[in-house]
């Protein structure tokens, strides 16, 4: 696919495209979001500075401001993302397209990197992007590793998984350890059961992949992780995204690196 | 002085060093502070998140604490600086060693890094720390660089300069840059007057230090930026330290680059 990212926000915000986005507009970041009531909203900022590598924020909006103003122009948060979820009190309650109808003016969105932006140097670096080559979106945990809580707001990191090949295990951490803003190095490399996933072949969101002999499934942490935060600490309503489907932003990966 | 960052502390509290901190506990991270009520905790957490250059955060406190948790145990904000200002409604109303009296349990102190530390390395790497060599407190200035406003918080970047001879320079960048939650990469190399200083021998905070001929002025994001802010968006109440007065933190500067 050829659009741009702006061109890709528009098609989104039509309804036309409701997938996941991994592999869309290589070398820009996507974004995983959090939207909550200004009443949360310290808790989670400060849950954020806590955990930055589940949590690295690309941008924080306006309180009631559907519009970005850092990560990218012409976007709209209620609109751009291909699938959101509606959680109320840590119920995932709805999945849908659209949250224009939901849109509250106290509401601050949270716009985190997510790791699908580093994927397109992995692939330009010779490493194959198992669920992409497989037609699927990229496997997803809840492990066992707690985040620093803050205020009301605790729970366990999700991380995504790939699977790569031993002998480039190394260059995979370097490359992704390269940008922290949308994750870095993986948090974990081999044995899953050591972050507390007992069946690799049965993610908590997103698909299954194959993993293959002579390959080690390496974990980075996922911006999913405000989900399982919310599960947890029950606010009475919050917004995300649906897992792997996120908001492709105009900024470069190359301007993560500075 | 051969002190571990404990032991300078508690001599600290004591009230019995009351000087800058530059060159104290070699390889330790050493912090700058802002104190403010709840109430403004919020907008300023969001400025730091949107100005990460001069406010990279080391740690948050809870509210009305007054030891910090993650950047170093044993450790009481309100008397382990050697000094500290009061601000009132944007004015610097006192100066003082000890904050206790004062202290509130709606408090948030935020602990933000200092390029303090990274100066050890520096040093290692055979380049002058010349506030040091000369006995000074290192120069710091207001400059005309605009920080990224958030809520009711707004104002210019304050930045700390350093004299490097040119063909340190690069090493001096790449260094520094290796650690962005202390300032990280300098900001400016060269000219003080592409960023609003009209004289470099006459610094907003701190002392002169002398530029030789062959050296380069190298301008680093500062710590002191909070108070620039707080001058400019007068908050009720914001305590801060005395610049070049730090917190040296238990965390290794090693730690940071992960």
């Amino acid at each position: 696919m050829g659009a741009s990212p702006v061109e890709l926000r528009r098609l989104i915000r039509t309804g036309a495209y409701t997938a996941p986005t991994s592999g869309l507009c290589p070398g820009y970041a996507q974004a995983n979001l959090i939207v909550l009531p200004k009443e949360q909203a310290y808790d989670f900022l400060l849950f954020a500075q806590r955990n930055p590598k589940p949590c690295p924020l690309l941008e924080v909006t306006e309180t009631g401001a559907r519009q970005t103003s850092i990560c990218a122009t012409d976007c709209d948060i209620a609109t751009d993302f291909p699938r959101y979820r509606i959680y109320r009190y840590g119920e995932l309650v709805d999945e849908t397209t659209d949250v224009s109808e939901l849109w509250r003016d106290d509401f601050v969105s949270f716009v985190i990197g997510c790791s699908f932006s580093f994927e397109s140097e992995l692939v330009e670096a010779g490493i194959e992007m198992r669920h992409n080559t497989m037609g699927r979106n990229v496997s997803m945990y809840l492990t066992n590793v707690a985040c620093r809580p803050a205020g009301s707001m605790s729970g366990n990191m999700v991380m995504s998984m790939r699977p790569i090949p031993y002998d480039q295990v190394v260059r995979a951490t370097q490359i992704s350890g390269a940008i922290p803003q949308v994750h870095g190095a993986p948090l974990h490399i081999g044995d899953p059961s050591a972050i507390g996933i007992d069946d690799v072949s049965k993610p908590d969101f997103g698909d299954p992949v194959d993993i293959r002999e002579g390959e080690v499934p390496v974990f980075w942490a996922c911006g999913v992780t405000p989900q399982s935060v919310v599960m947890n600490s029950k606010p009475p309503l919050a917004i995300t995204h649906a897992p792997g489907c996120m908001l492709v932003t105009d900024t470069k990966n190359i301007d993560l690196k500075g």
